[in-house]
């Protein structure tokens, strides 16, 4: 091993979230969608290489705050992550995120950056993920339901990865459907503002739940899913947070990144412990199968998994360097001689 | 509740490592390892506020990366840091780390810095905090076993905490023995360079142990521990890395910062999981008596604990405001309307 020059070591790549905005833009959104989705499918097909941990939440009335660490052995991440559905009242964001990547070999930080903007990617190249392997074939119509902050990522992932071509959009607050009617035009998605959830749903391939609120919510009741359909739901990702009825769930066969974190956060919580599940890498590497016939009710239950945020930071590392799209940061002391920290201060007079 | 002002909150406070020299050598070491040890025994009286868990290690074969997060339900903080002993020999440093706090209310970041010097600051500060409850009354002579990068930091804090005036020094590699004689002249500290471990320890009243190598290490034996003695041990701090001999932790009263994660990781380690200690903020807050005779031996067996970074990233956030000790950084999206990510990105076009 040559030996490391602190200097180089010092300075940790940081991905602000004005870089991350041109980061996105230079490369184009579906593009991004699409090789992230290529991104985490791979790593998902290496599942066992990683060290995983369900997340580590702290709990507060008014949302969670979450470190979801994950390893693969030569290079470690971490994303912090916070959920507060009460912060939109306030003109903050529900989901802001940061993350790290480090060199397990040196334990040395190798970039730190935004996640806000990466997380909705990376959210929304899962749920592509997921319903490539699960939806029904030939799938080109979404309902999309919660219309906030992750909406307009999840059409575009799926329109770019599944070639879904409409999407009939639902929220409480006619504004959010608004928006995304306003930030999809010309995307080459059709979309149509429907008046209730009951309406979305009809003659969709997919539906997808991406609501916010923190209880036990019915975004979707039994008699709204049809046979054949595919259910994307994002939303169910806490305790005491979930968005379908439990009679969907029950009939369903239920899809997961990661089951020990998904029977504390997902729509699972809701089940028997031992309520059966498959873990969605056992599908894309051909150990299970995911759809098997044309009436199954497939439901992936998404609650986010580290390995996801992993992939995302490796992704946009592979893509930094030589670029601009980042500025370097002084976050790692470095004095000349290792075991000489006090000196290193002391010289700083 | 005033309405937040995106613009603020998209901007978190930075602290680099220069920030954090400058910040440091303003105030003065001895001076913020005063204020740090007072802090630190402030939020270990109110111990049963936090929010506690121990940390999350990820281990390799070179070392462990840990995420330490905690909250009193108001603020939330969390450190990454890194030990890798073989680092040194690589010229990098063996502990890095950095650290966030946020608002329990919101999640969103208050403040990103670097924590490898904080945390020296902080862990000798913890030390003394300790020694202040449990060395034997008029202590003036420490032997510190182990010179790296931690010595001086340790040496200072004991000074200014407990009036220690005398300091026997011993490690493996004389060259850092030197290193922080060098360091400590013109401090008030006189030093003695030692030949032995065995030499260190003649006639002093604390010993200090704090070694890097990941191993169950006997710094200490028996025989060289006298009557009445205080041992603040911070080098055994990880599963498999230990510094005292059994028998030594077998006749000493054991003081501990959090016991669940001490049992993991500390010198009780080697001792049967209901082997008998006390944590600290018992002592601190006079539920449990420290030391209660003169040949009592007392143990701090130190792992480091997530309220010591807390108090610190707390305390120098405090002395922050009207400083320029830190810049601000572009760390949290923030469009005008929260649930409008998606049309921020396309307004940066």
């Amino acid at each position: 091993m040559p030996l490391s020059t602190p200097s180089q070591k010092a300075l940790v790549p940081f991905v602000s979230v004005e870089n991350m905005m041109r980061f996105v833009l230079h490369f184009g959104v579906e593009t991004i969608l699409k090789e992230l989705t290529e991104a985490i499918t791979a790593d998902f097909a290496r599942w066992q290489e990683f060290d995983k941990t369900p997340r580590i939440a702290c709990h507060s009335r008014d949302g969670v705050i979450e470190l979801m660490p994950v390893s693969d052995g030569r290079t470690y991440g971490f994303k912090y992550v916070n959920g507060h559905p009460k912060n939109m009242a306030e003109g903050l964001q529900t989901v802001t995120a940061l993350g790290l990547l480090a060199e397990v070999s040196t334990g040395y930080p190798v970039l730190l950056t935004e996640m806000t903007l990466l997380t909705a990617l990376r959210t929304a190249a899962t749920s592509a993920m997921a319903a490539r392997a699960l939806a029904p074939k030939g799938a080109r119509t979404m309902a999309l339901i919660g219309n906030g902050a992750q909406a307009e990522f999840q059409a575009l992932a799926m329109k770019a990865v599944l070639g879904i071509e409409r999407v009939r959009l639902y929220d409480i607050d006619p504004q959010a459907t608004a928006k995304v009617v306003r930030n999809l035009s010309g995307s080459g998605i059709e979309t149509l503002a429907c008046a209730s959830s009951h309406a979305a749903v009809e003659g969709a391939d997919i539906i997808t739940t991406c609501t916010a609120d923190k209880q036990y919510a019915t975004i979707l009741t039994d008699n709204m899913v049809a046979a054949g359909i595919h259910i994307n739901a994002i939303g169910g990702d806490c305790p005491g947070k979930t968005e379908l009825h439990r009679d969907i769930v029950a009939r369903s066969d239920v899809f997961v990144e990661y089951a020990p974190q998904t029977r504390i956060e997902g729509e699972i919580q809701q089940m028997e412990p031992d309520f059966a599940v498959t873990e969605l890498w056992q599908v894309l590497t051909g150990q299970t199968p995911g759809r098997t016939g044309e009436r199954q009710i497939t439901l992936f239950d998404s609650v986010g998994f580290a390995i996801e945020d992993f992939t995302a930071l490796s992704y946009v590392r592979g893509k930094l360097e030589g670029s601009d799209f980042y500025q370097e940061i002084d976050l790692i002391a470095d004095p000349d001689e290792p075991r000489d920290l006090f000196g290193m201060l002391q010289r700083a007079r």
